[in-house]
């Protein structure tokens, strides 16, 4: 018997958004595999807590660092490359006998962990992704507002970037989504300030979750907000009126 | 009994690839209605045309005009309004006692025509929209590379924009998906060129879709493609190493 690896999208977090393949192979799995940080349950098993078999072999792959250390270090770098390193031989090992489903919240090309694994499995074994909602669509939805009309050009953004890279985009697109947000809200809200668009901005924390928050983000007094938080500026672009 | 506008978004283009939430609604719905050019069966109605009940009442939504005059000119935007006006008063109406199961490719608030009824059913009815996978996501799974790492900024253009635009947009973004591409693929290839990301770049026909096609732009000969078609870079950002 040959195995496989299959990393599937769990999409922004309500179960009922997951696929209809998803869903089939996240309740057939036989192994499950996913990431967290240690000490956690993680977001993406939580996602699929009501779906394993009873008999499920999972495998927590926990992150040796989160955001302790500066995510731009040589250490960083280091420890991350050795765990997805190890990870990939414990995987590629299991997937010789066995179909491991890998669970990954949104979709996992779109700033995935799995990508880290996707490309050191290359040749190793047969590897399979299914595609996911991505959270920040899941974000769009709760605010109840469509996020791109006609024209309008859509930026994705990382709080990580520097504020000016952010300034400049800002300005530059109509509509935007920023992700990676927790700790660098404050450096969003000013970047947002300075290209004028502050007003526009929600903050959407949970997306389709239990918990789900929606709020003009010039309107929030918070500094740091959850991993999980998008802020959202929705288009205005053409239509037919 | 009350009924409602329920608007599902179908994925990019695979029925399996349907959110669970949208099968279900899709498999049990009595009244379903779905845009298409005049003419042609519709995309939206090809990807559900193996669920459907038997007995369930179809509304083809047909475009009075799609490309066949600008779409920035008074005529156009005046055939639009009326279609979408016309259109809003009979699901409000079919809404006060049926559910209508409204069906949408990809995701409902992301470029979908469903927005143009959204907007004006509000306070008319009681109306739901699920969200879809992306067209553009299907199109990135199709090239089997992750689009984003890290950093990395994501902009989605549209075909119809400014070459001057494209071309900064294009210069300032890591990743690019570009949609609405169709007869403006020349212009989309030369803007690309100028911002000397032609050889990065892939075209996807029919993502997830059969007959799906993924090829270098730069050595395709088409100047047409489908208007599914979307162009995509990948980005290069950061990633442990």
């Amino acid at each position: 018997m040959m195995g496989r690896i299959i990393c599937v999208g769990l999409g922004p977090g309500d179960p009922d958004l997951m696929s209809v393949k998803a869903d089939r192979l996240v309740r057939g799995a036989a192994h499950v595999a996913y990431f967290r940080k240690a000490g956690r349950s993680g977001q993406a098993r939580r996602i699929v807590a009501d779906m394993l078999r009873a008999d499920v072999v999972e495998h927590a792959m926990e992150y040796p660092v989160t955001t302790e250390i500066a995510f731009d270090s040589a250490d960083y770098n280091s420890l991350l490359a050795t765990f997805y390193d190890d990870w990939t031989r414990r995987l590629a090992d299991l997937a010789n006998s066995h179909e491991v489903i890998v669970l990954c919240e949104g979709d996992p090309f779109f700033y995935g962990s799995f990508m880290h694994l996707h490309s050191r499995l290359q040749g190793l074994c047969e590897v399979e992704v299914v595609p996911g909602i991505t959270g920040m669509t899941g974000c769009w939805h709760a605010t109840g507002v469509p996020i791109t009309w006609g024209d309008d050009v859509l930026s994705v953004l990382m709080g990580t970037l520097p504020e000016e890279d952010l300034i400049a985009h800002m300005q530059s697109a109509h509509a935007l989504a920023i992700m990676k947000t927790g700790r660098n809200l404050p450096k969003v809200r000013r970047a947002l300030a300075a290209a004028g668009r502050l007003d526009e901005a929600w903050l959407v924390e949970r997306g389709t979750m239990p918990g789900q928050r929606v709020a003009r983000l010039a309107e929030t007094q918070i500094d740091d907000c959850p991993y999980f938080a998008i802020v959202l500026v929705h288009g205005q672009g053409r239509r037919p009126q």
